[in-house]
């Protein structure tokens, strides 16, 4: 079963919105077993629109579109949908009592034209019925080929997803196996852990798929098989697993597909009933909020202090204004003060701080630009490390951001 | 002069990653008059590779690839890409001494054969030196059609794009103008606004589109001209701005594309000489995040508190524990003593500071799903507002993100 995803709107092709729409339907089609064969994002024209339905009926078994379903004149994918089908727009009273008790009762407005309109569907469409928006779905089947139309609000297109197609999807239709397995590595370069593996690389069978996801400081290995038979894939890449761990175990960090870093993390701390906080200068806070981003993170991750001026770390996190004198802001003393401090302020068992030179300019401190010292506050005292981490600003960040989360990992693996 | 851009990875496919790549180089070449007509992300796969290649042959002036250029098995873009124009590959020695100096001199680490592949481009390309990568861009023409090929890295595609593609296609191509203003709104749902501008939508030139760009709380209203005359447009926006602004005048709080609320904030902040701070249980760093992601920033954004436990808010932010005790921790008078609190802490002329319940879950608090309490201290006092921010997460929170920010400049602007 194939499917193809295609975002409308102008917004995206002149780079002024991120089309995230599009990896949300992707990952949830892919895992029951969807293939997707592209994705486009195309224009609110009509003529584009028409050519890119008709371009890809019959060839996949699912299209499915966000966006241009909003009230105002620049929405014009119900138009074309239903000129597509050759199909009249009618409409639907269950949709218009939901906008109704939505707009007047929750958003307490008056009731507009362009609101009620938002009730007509085509009149041979199964209706997808929005519950947390105005703008319903519709599934339409021409031939071989079903088109969704689903609003380009992201949460409302999520909702519709979840509730409404991959239900149907599973219920009716037949679709194979794919089966994912992903490999969290840490610490070695994309072209060091492909020469490690090379051999068993070349031995993998047909079916499987390898693939590399390189970021800055890790990489994450895919393996994707597809198939009929569920057992002979999950046999393959168990084995395929083991085998791979015989070879570079030292660097492997999870497997899960989304078992980040602080997803392991989260659970290691939960297991261990330890607490952590973050007192952060050149990562501005990116520490606390990939923290704060787990499902049922308030129960290990207390709190942060975002450091952005010198004299906050010294009112705040208790930093000696000797120290930075002494050493300058960008120092191993300051990082390991800022530790201590916010260990001490927020009463976790441990604490991470950063402190560094990200660039492009220089800061408050005369460090060489990419110059970053991480401090790891544990109940036993304070480990820092001083890196460099290159340029531009956002590498930096980034990789500073993930060296905290490895030298994090490290330490609470030791209590295992 | 019409373009379009290609993302090549499996990845994206599956929606293990988001593509932000397209919607980078979309915005460049849209700044310098190159129209998008499509965005599409293929498979790692030979045949697909070539299909699409084909495809745009002849049909646009530029195709931007991003993608699959890095030194492993499953890359196969370079390889394709030389099989497409019916090339060979040789090994260029400036990419071979640049790539050995980086791994051996910065990343400290002996030279794999895979590193020193990077060095192979197609005989008659045009190479983009990539100065902060292995992987260098390549440049093709064949027939009516350009052919670049980038790293899917963001960083490295990012500084192709400034350092050599832009320069370059400045320089050798003419282009038509396309002027684009945006207008962004506060506070009313998008049909209203619609309803309130239709005649003045009506009388837009055929030459001005418009298009509306909705968010929670805040809609963007987009203006986009397309000639030759570079005046004519000019002049044609800003008497349809000016006629605009009279009749939504009240609603409207900046102008500039990239001109975000945060911006415009930062803006008068620095004129004013104030400072502010954050403290966030709610919004768990977002608003911070948001700040800190100004450039410049330091100069007004001071630091913040990330209160995510209960008891963060008592012992660091100085919140009474018989506020919380009488009026629970999701209150006005708890988001009060928050303000203060970090007001006090970090010595800023303001402070924000969010308490609520998001959901999904109820958390430490009674109060029903969707309420969040804002609070603002100023020199001379504290506004504080209740909301219902309805369901789901994420909407909850990006809501009392904009709530905030629509706060702050309220008060901000009293001052002017």
């Amino acid at each position: 079963m194939k499917a193809t995803i295609v975002t409308i709107g102008d917004e995206i092709l002149i780079g002024q919105i991120i089309d995230t729409n599009s990896g949300f339907i992707a990952k949830s089609l892919d895992k029951i077993g969807i293939q997707i064969t592209e994705m486009l994002s195309i224009s609110d024209d009509k003529k584009q629109i028409l050519d890119t339905f008709l371009s890809l009926q019959n060839k996949v078994d699912l299209v499915v579109i966000t966006g241009g379903l909003g009230p105002t004149k620049d929405d014009i994918t119900k138009h074309t949908f239903c000129e597509y089908f050759d199909d009249k727009l009618i409409q639907n009273d269950e949709v218009l009592d939901h906008v109704t008790a939505l707009i007047e009762g929750i958003f307490n407005r008056p009731i507009t034209q362009m609101n009620k309109d938002q009730a007509l569907v085509p009149s041979k469409c199964h209706v997808l019925f929005n519950k947390v928006g105005t703008a319903p779905g519709m599934w339409m089947k021409k031939e071989n080929t079903v088109f969704i139309s689903l609003p380009g609000v992201p949460y409302e297109m999520k909702y519709l997803v979840e509730n409404e197609i991959l239900p149907k999807v599973v219920r009716e239709y037949k679709r194979p196996y794919i089966l994912h397995k992903t490999i969290l590595t840490y610490g070695q370069g994309e072209s060091l852990v492909a020469e490690r593996i090379e051999d068993w690389e070349n031995n993998l069978p047909e079916f499987i798929k390898l693939a590399y996801l390189p970021a800055p400081g890790r990489v994450r290995l895919r393996l994707s098989a597809r198939g009929t038979n569920k057992e002979i894939l999950e046999k393959a890449i168990d084995e395929n697993v083991i085998s791979l761990t015989k070879i570079i175990g030292d660097i492997i960090v999870g497997f899960d597909e989304d078992e980040t870093i602080e997803v392991v993390l989260g659970r290691l701390l939960t297991q261990q009933g330890k607490t952590i906080s973050t007192a952060e200068s050149c990562t501005g806070g990116k520490i606390a909020q990939v923290f704060a981003s787990v499902s049922g993170a308030s129960s290990y991750f207390v709190g942060s202090v975002v450091s952005y001026a010198t004299e906050t770390k010294v009112s705040v996190l208790g930093v000696s204004q000797q120290a930075i004198d002494a050493f300058s802001v960008v120092s191993s003393q300051v990082a390991t003060q800022m530790a201590l401090g916010v260990q001490k302020l927020m009463k976790t068992d441990y604490a991470i701080a950063t402190t560094g030179n990200a660039g492009p300019l220089k800061g408050d401190a005369d460090a060489t630009i990419g110059t970053v010292f991480i401090a790891l506050a544990t109940p036993s005292g304070v480990i820092v490390e001083e890196f460099n981490f290159g340029q531009p600003r956002e590498k930096v960040i980034d990789r500073a951001v993930n060296k905290a989360f490895e030298m994090i990992q490290k330490e609470i693996l030791k209590n295992l």
